[in-house]
């Protein structure tokens, strides 16, 4: 491909578009049900960082016409598990849909948090049958940072390529994105913290995501020109909030790239209430039809 | 990696030392629970293939002290389904494990065949909750091919490399190798039939693990010089039985392969009861818990 004109995806009007289908789906939920949908958000470990996440999810749930409760989970005491509590707390308030905030704190295995959740609830594609679907081409709900990153991808329509490189291999991003992936047709490389020869690996993609966490770690080495680069890392330092990729840099090499902030981040926040507004509706239409 | 003398993988032998493994298990198995394990194998749709792999099985499991069941399923009948005959032969044969032949028929879809089988009798890794344990990396059975590929992979101890290209993304083969590895540290890239520069892929890697059914497909340009050639596909051609390499061409230029017949293939039908006994041990163990 040639070198032309980087294009700056804007995460904020491509959210946008995503937020008023959500908000669509959710006045049809209220002229059917009668009521708000409910999206319970469990809080198990309450950092700082949890309650700001928590908070902004609140605010775009009330744009939405989305009612969330925030569930603060207490901390086990006397070595009795606060996995009831959390029982109980959703027995209360019948959510639609159910979040677990992350990190998770040392007593909540990731096994726990995706049994906690039931398969129609699972707003986040943890639920080890969701899983599931995803690896076998099924439809159904996947993370949303993966999700986040699949729409982006597929926003581009194929015009960068189809060879993907995935610089990540969590359960929440790097896995189920390269499934959904290999679903429509990409071929998907999955790197990680082992690859011997990382820079080899993403500078012949045409396509690279990276969630390392490092910041601007990803310089034009790593990119061949004219790529599309999507960008999921997100750390603060002493010259503000950065990615991953070194933005300049790149930037002058690439086709196409997420900026951080305003990428990848915002259209993640828009998925999980899309996310929970397509299980919360799904259901709502399983039960109409008896 | 200079290029030495290929060395051709001994299918038989190595399978032969699974096999002895089995062995081991089922004795075990036999002095705990005073009877043999019972492989339930379900035949839904009867082909001459599925009688042929299905007497194998029986061959083998008489070999290994196991007790095959073989379940011949009757086509269904003005419309009705025979996934009620199937759960009452489970019920009356009590089986320690289940097996479902392919090719499926057309009344009985993937998903069906998923949830026929319970996680915990599930030797094949087919159910859903299964899939997703693979893909979450937690421990679990995976399907047998993709489990036989993988236990000849880890045979290599990394000599040949740790970057995998896999050209298959099926559900039985290509996805959950794809997943294993990379809870391995193997860097993986699967390629399929949508795949725009197949010879780029698979010439750049260390190790090349073939699926396509394409009899004698890969030549030498296909393979970097020492690479390992892990080769699944199995074809019936009048030159007889040949897999997806054209091993005469890349024999001279690879550093390890995998013949066929020969390789995959009995590593393969050992690994299916060896998975068995697996989940049948697991199961017993648990009992005793009490």
């Amino acid at each position: 491909m040639a070198v032309s004109e980087c294009i700056i995806f804007d995460g904020k009007s491509y959210s946008t578009k995503i937020d008023n289908e959500t908000a669509r789906l959710s006045g049809k939920f209220y002229s059917i049900r009668g009521r708000k949908p409910r999206l319970a958000i469990i809080d198990p470990s309450q950092t700082s960082e949890n309650s700001m996440y928590g908070r902004s999810k609140i605010k775009k749930g009330e744009k939405l016409s989305i009612d969330c409760y925030y569930i603060r989970v207490p901390q086990p005491v006397n070595g009795k598990s606060p996995l009831e509590y959390i029982e109980r707390m959703l027995i209360e308030t019948e959510p639609d849909g159910i979040i677990i905030e992350r990190p998770l704190p040392k007593w909540m295995s990731e096994r726990d948090a995706s049994q906690i959740v039931p398969e129609y609830l699972d707003v986040e594609g943890i639920n080890l049958r969701n899983m599931g679907k995803n690896m076998t081409g099924e439809k159904t709900i996947i993370p949303a940072t993966a999700d986040a990153c699949l729409q982006i991808i597929e926003s581009l329509d194929g015009k960068y390529g189809k060879d993907v490189c995935i610089v990540n291999r969590t359960r929440v991003v790097g896995r189920p994105l390269a499934m959904a992936l290999i679903n429509r047709d990409y071929t998907v490389t999955v790197c990680h913290s082992s690859t011997t020869d990382l820079k080899e690996k993403t500078s012949s993609a045409d396509i690279v995501v990276t969630a390392t966490g490092k910041p601007e770690y990803f310089t034009s080495e790593y990119i061949s020109p004219g790529a599309a680069v999507i960008d999921v890392g997100i750390t603060k330092t002493d010259r503000g909030v950065v990615g991953d990729v070194n933005f300049r840099d790149v930037y002058n090499k690439a086709g196409f790239i997420t900026p951080v902030p305003g990428g990848v981040g915002p259209v993640t926040t828009s998925m999980i209430m899309k996310n929970f507004m397509t299980i919360a509706m799904k259901r709502l239409e399983d039960r109409l039809n008896y």
